[in-house]
């Protein structure tokens, strides 16, 4: 991207102007060799002093799997985030920054005997469960751990719904906790996850009226649970506004008083809505071709190298300088594989060959998918 | 997997005896952690001798996505395999082996400039191509170089449809080889790909049909073309018979003898044929849950690490020991997403926790996708 163009291309709505001119700098850089995953601190700091403040008595575990780079867990240590994971790579990656166990809950309902043990040695102490043999691997192997059961709920209006992998009604869930206090273990709380990137609000509200039922269920057999961990879903702008963080905490801090009162504790595990807006792929346009009636770009980051969530319905907003005549697009990745397309009748101004393609609101769940597939290398994640 | 068990494990019906004996003794070593993946050499030989040797005057080319692993791609070319590659990862591999250039062939019809550039000085020569901006890229950085045009054809009856990313029909592609010859390229050849794991032999007769039609017209405006690159797409058994390799070539070559006489050079391109049969992924069971009326079964190895290609539609065969009962299962991956499940209703034993779960044909296409999301490690590869 020359510099006479660069002074042309306006900023995006959904991005911070400070962000784009670092970005802008960064690009016009000759040294990088795109695909390369830019991260800006300063939108991660903002986000994490946002989220959970509207939510009375409540903490923040960051959902490692959103985006493990090591620069980037690093960076949310300093800010004094804690952490939820699910495996021992996640796991190795808190152990080599000397982030305490007591920090770290792992929320996965299945985890193996492997990860298990070596969570246990390292002083995790909390755990989700939802099946009988959870709770005969966690009392042999986790004697004494905290646990929370995994509660089924609505994934209505959510891109990634998560139910059905994991997460039981309401009686299996009663029954679970007392068979988990039976065997030595410590039934806490419960969790549910309205789905990856949720659209409606009231998916919290559904899942909080589950919650209180189960809560008081479990205190007439006598077990007192202390807290609800409502898991992740809060939604960033990809092409389509979304909901304010504050708006649905709002929502939520009000559901969990009027339901719980003020003494629970609340345990939320953002991943997306952290670090996703943070990001901004910076990838170069390696052909053009036209088929039939369309016009195809095809660029050096694709759905397995970075943009996987193109299969599942996430929508990228693409940015290039706008010398060409506006077209209607279908992008495509740089591999020979058909799936490898993230996106039809996306409106742009005619690149050339060559030209950097800038993808928004990347920070999450791209580089953590990609895998080297046909020889394409993974981006490189670049903290600004 | 215990002695005693193993000896009453049967062997599945699409397996060699040899192998399966092969593998059990694998599986027994205690020293291997799961999942990892079992490749057998004699498998790969035996697929190597077979394929191409019923197409008259053919000649192999192994597309290296299907298994990049390096020491998968060494024996190959100890046997004597040509190579297809796409990107400059996959050229790295083979000229880490010392692999002329000559033996080298890209059929990916949109290559960044990097590659280009990189295949050129280490002496490769045939391109393909399917649009006017990479008649441009060859001619000023690959000229003099053979090129040829890849054609759009049906792609009916096959589990990856290959169609509408690339390919052009026939008046565009005759242009684009017209062009092609002006700007001082060498126009030798045309390919099509009739999709991977294609279970329709019409497919390749139709797509002949249409080569042969282009064939026609490229000789009339003077341009003698030498070889047809009939791609890939010979199908492997997973759970559903395929047809024979030799019923599918002995098709191919009467379909060119009648079309194109016997001078044309045939290309073939083929992956997962090569090696998918030669692969068994050993996982173990860690977890088992029932979800309303669904027993589910949990995997260490899952959608993200191995098995991708579950979500286009490929179904696996799965084994173990068979010390419970029958049930039909939900088979899912270790991550916490709800994309990682593999497959339902698929009938097994009961296994416990933490025994060994067997994946037949995972030979190709599992390893080269699999990424290391949510902190679980890609499988490693061990030869036989």
């Amino acid at each position: 991207m020359e510099d006479h163009h660069r002074d042309n291309l306006s900023v995006p709505e959904n991005i911070n102007p400070a962000t784009w001119d670092k970005v802008l700098r960064s690009v016009a850089s000759p040294d990088e060799r795109t695909p390369y995953l830019i991260i800006d601190r300063d939108v991660i700091r903002d986000k994490v002093s946002q989220i959970g403040s509207g939510i009375s008595n409540s903490r923040v575990f960051y959902a490692v799997k959103a985006n493990p780079d090591i620069s980037v867990v690093s960076f949310l240590n300093e800010l004094g985030v804690d952490f939820e994971i699910a495996s021992e790579g996640e796991l190795a990656i808190l152990s080599s920054l000397g982030v305490k166990g007591e920090r770290i809950i792992t929320s996965n309902p299945v985890k193996s005997l492997k990860f298990l043990n070596e969570a246990v040695s390292y002083g995790v102490s909390r755990y989700a469960f939802d099946s009988l043999q959870e709770v005969e691997k966690l009392s042999l192997h986790a004697p004494g751990s905290i646990v929370y059961v995994r509660l089924n709920v609505p994934n209505e209006g959510s891109e990634w719904p998560l139910s059905k992998k994991y997460g039981v009604e309401i009686d299996d869930a009663l029954h679970l906790l007392e068979r988990a206090g039976d065997a030595g273990l410590r039934p806490e709380g419960l969790t549910f996850h309205v789905g990856s990137q949720c659209h409606n609000v009231y998916n919290w509200d559904m899942a909080l009226d589950k919650s209180v039922q189960l809560w008081d269920a479990a205190r007439e057999k006598g077990i007192e649970l202390k807290f609800v961990n409502i898991g992740g879903g809060y939604p960033i702008k990809y092409t389509k506004d979304v909901m304010d963080i504050s708006d649905i905490e709002a929502q939520i801090d009000r559901s969990v008083q009027t339901r719980f009162g003020s003494d629970i504790e609340v345990h939320i595990e953002p991943g997306r809505s952290v670090v996703g807006d943070s990001g901004i792929l910076v990838a170069s346009v390696i052909g053009k071709a036209v088929r039939g009636d369309e016009n195809w770009l095809y660029l050096d980051v694709g759905v397995f190298n970075g943009l996987m969530e193109s299969l599942g319905g996430i929508k990228y907003s693409y940015f290039c300088d706008g010398r060409g005549e506006h077209k209607s697009w279908t992008i495509a990745g740089p591999s020979c594989d058909s799936f490898d397309v993230m996106d039809r009748d996306v409106e742009l101004p005619e690149p050339h060959v060559g030209d950097t393609m800038l993808i928004l609101s990347c920070g999450a769940y791209t580089v953590s998918y990609a895998s080297e597939f046909n020889g394409f290398s993974i981006p490189r994640t670049i903290m600004l």
